[in-house]
């Protein structure tokens, strides 16, 4: 239980580093397409969603076997990309940037999340509501490239 | 956001006093019913569950009002009784202390359930989750506990 912590808390390590970057006026002068999300909605779903990737790590890290290490390298990477978007998005206002970088996210994701379904089913179960955001939240970011450029 | 990363830190903080006692040989000596679930999958669904209680004290404390810190007070309450169940159970060995104890926090939760959603929809539902849970944990500890008498 203590490693489910442990794991727990890496998860919210881009939520941490995204609450360095407040910039609500700059999300709000935006243009944003017709089906964007209310503001006060992001950090609900992603509080939810890295619980539940924090736990499909540690499912992945207890069973164990050869390739864990891998696996949960994937995971790390995604994390790590992650974490950058907010930066690049809110720090720099950059979303042309941010959505390649958001791109390749979505690619790490779709491996991470193989890699856990090749593991342990629930692990990879665990990550598919992740990975839905993360396809809603890159339509997302290309639509409001597009609306600003 | 850093406010809600405050509200999710509070929530886990029955998960931290969880990790201090663990008994998994205790657990599994037991007598359990049929319909237990595995061991290893308590973790995860409080992880998920703890954020989602999170999240709703949040969306309680930001949109604010008469009676919002009434609502949050019943909140710790029930997350203070969250936090006494292990120790009772699993530090004192003693299922039935802990099921007059569940049996109150099972009150608790739907005190605060009804006090969300009468400030705010969302908030109320995303205890709901929580609350089935702890339903379904009080049936556990009855059964654990008249398995064992």
């Amino acid at each position: 239980m203590k490693r489910l912590l442990l794991w727990l808390a890496a998860a919210f390590v881009p939520a941490a580093i995204g609450a360095a970057f407040p910039a609500p006026d700059y999300y709000a002068d935006l243009r944003k397409p017709s089906w964007a999300p209310p503001p006060w909605l992001f950090g609900p779903v992603w509080s939810v969603l890295y619980a539940m990737i924090g736990v499909a790590a540690w499912l992945v890290s207890r069973r164990g076997g050869s390739g864990t290490g891998k696996a949960l390298g994937l995971w790390g990477g995604q994390l790590a990309l992650n974490a950058a978007w907010t930066p690049i998005f809110f720090g720099l206002r950059a979303p042309g940037p941010a959505l390649v970088e958001i791109a390749v996210l979505w690619v790490a994701v779709v491996v991470t999340t193989v890699a856990f379904f090749a593991r342990r089913t629930a692990a990879g179960a665990l990550m598919l509501p992740y990975l839905a955001w993360v396809t809603f939240a890159t339509a997302l970011n290309f639509e409001i490239w597009r609306l600003n450029r």
